[in-house]
């Protein structure tokens, strides 16, 4: 079957109903055409001399410090088809995040993403178009991103009860690669990217309930945000290779920056210390999410305090944690948000403070 | 807790009561200590200068062709924990099989393995021990398979409700990576590796039943060795390599030499045509198989042709198809099995016939 001959009825039928080969010419064909677009990217360094359909794809390149990195999402664990809000999890939501949040680790080390490697895994009962969005997750998520030379050189397609999605990213370092280990007493610890949004984009969806597909679109705009950081959070590409050759140290953003900066904290054995108030901003922007929560919740309580949990503990926006030397103006795009000190047995601090043993959920709640 | 600090009763707790740390820390450390052998092998070319630990690995290389590839193992579609037969898949060997079949990738392009990265989801109930086996059958594959320079340089571990095992390998080309497209008229095809015994064993493994434990290790040795190939297939890695220069065109056999044939023909635009004589000391090892099968299964019908059907459409085994100029000598390891000849609309023959649309079974019923 061509992808010409794909109607729309085609392409809400399961792919459980069709073959191998036309499952995949409803999607490699957006692959193909991604792959040629990338390499004809400016300053292209990395040449696909052999694409997919070979045991392997061929990358040809100059001598290189290349960064590898893997990550799954499994549905239920990592996210849902269908939410407790109502909103959805579609085949591009999927792709999107699986591509960012790849592409989030390898340009923390200070590489450009030059590819990735997709593995799907799902049940026979998702809808073809399915699939065709979800390769267009992954393509616009390398566009949007700003990883435009990177390509998606494989992959492989089997079944499973449910969705489960591996994507192994390839980078090539413009210089040193950034450690976590890097950071120095005197550094300035700052930020880059959104905080908070994406958890508060979870607690939306997972606990408020009982919208019509209407009413979900004419959410608050605060609302509507806070969802998209969680479907689609965007990695601050750019600024991070701009921290290439004047951090100190770098890493994404996943379990939120009390946490990750714990990481760098032991990795560089300094202690780092982070004040509230230079993330008021980001705690401002998500009080009105909560305070809309608070309304809408039976089975959680939220209040005004959950946004500055959100912004010190929340993971999944993948932005950057970088420590830069004092006497440097910040790159473009970050934001101090404390300072590196000489080690301490407890490594992070805010306001001074030490968070309890059981994380900032306690800290908070002392 | 430190890894001295595990005991026999720990390791047989389920994963689902141990911190993330304690459970990397019952399994890390293997895959470190083979990472510091690997690198230490003479000829390597590759230096891992950031392991593990930071948002990516590095790995430093001189310029390169290199070769990538990532495929998944799902629980209830590759494997059982649990077979109908009372054999077991056990931790070790999953990590070998899923090693195994992205090293075979790797070789049949003609590139050395340089890295491997392995995402693991499995459900919480599964033992620590399993996850301690499933990181040396990843190590044993690299050093049994012949990949010895290969290191294991990322993963993520995550919950599923199945096991779900997905590794992308990386490797370096010695010299022209080797296609499917490059067969000639002229040619001889010819296969390195087993043929059919991984079958074999997943028939004996899925129809026979009724096993104590003392009975499975007491079943003749060509139904236990047949047993062994389906779990722990080993591909020809030193014969693979050594066709490099020689071979025009090279593949993997993952579903059968005429099926994988198929697909040379297609992309090399040439007919090939195979000789069941030539196969005919593969398919005599596995008719005691078929006939032990015979007096065994209540579900499944197996006669002698059965031992045929394996070896001619069998997959799993991981050995290699390849095509040589007619003038030179086969490598080692190498056994003629057929010729390539001027492109026809059916591209594969068997003994002179075309296989109908339905496949290998199909004509066999002819």
């Amino acid at each position: 079957m061509k992808s010409s001959a794909h109607s729309a009825a085609t392409f809400a039928s399961p792919v459980g109903k069709f073959s191998e080969s036309e499952i995949l010419q409803a999607f490699v064909p957006l692959l193909e055409e991604h792959n040629r677009w990338a390499g004809a990217q400016p300053g292209n360094l990395v040449e696909m001399t052999v694409g997919p359909g070979d045991d392997c794809s061929v990358l040809s390149m100059p001598a290189s410090q290349l960064v590898f990195t893997t990550d799954t999402q499994t549905e239920g664990q990592d996210f849902r088809r269908q939410w407790n809000s109502g909103d959805t999890t579609t085949g591009y939501d999927v792709g999107w995040k699986a591509a960012t949040q790849n592409l989030a680790d390898v340009v923390s080390m200070g590489a450009e993403p030059i590819t990735l490697l997709v593995s799907l895994s799902t049940p026979p009962d998702i809808p073809l178009q399915w699939l065709k969005d979800f390769a267009r997750g992954l393509t616009d998520s390398c566009r949007k991103n700003g990883a435009e030379r990177c390509s998606i050189s494989g992959g492989d397609l089997g079944a499973s009860t449910e969705i489960s999605v591996t994507v192994t990213a390839v980078g090539r370092c413009a210089g040193a690669p950034l450690l976590r280990s890097g950071a120095q007493v005197g550094d300035v610890v700052a930020i880059a990217g959104e905080l908070g949004t994406a958890a508060a984009g979870f607690a939306v969806m997972e606990y408020s309930q009982g919208f019509s597909i209407d009413d979900l679109e004419n959410r608050p705009g605060h609302i509507l945000r806070a969802v998209q950081a969680q479907q689609r959070p965007q990695t601050p590409m750019r600024n991070a290779l701009q921290a290439v050759g004047v951090a100190h140290a770098m890493m994404d953003i996943s379990d939120g920056p009390v946490r990750d900066a714990q990481r760098i904290a032991q990795a560089s054995k300094v202690s780092i210390h982070l004040e509230t108030e230079l993330f008021r901003a980001d705690i401002a922007q998500l009080e009105p999410v909560a305070d809309w929560l608070t309304a809408r919740s039976q089975t959680q309580e939220f209040s005004l305090s959950t946004a500055t949990r959100w912004v010190l503990s929340g993971g999944e926006n993948h932005g950057m944690l970088a420590c830069f030397p004092a006497d440097t103006p910040l790159p473009k795009g970050f934001r101090a948000v404390g300072r590196c000190e000489r080690t301490h047995p407890d490594s992070v601090f805010v306001d001074g403070k030490v968070p309890s043993d059981k994380g900032w959920d306690h800290f908070l709640a002392e």
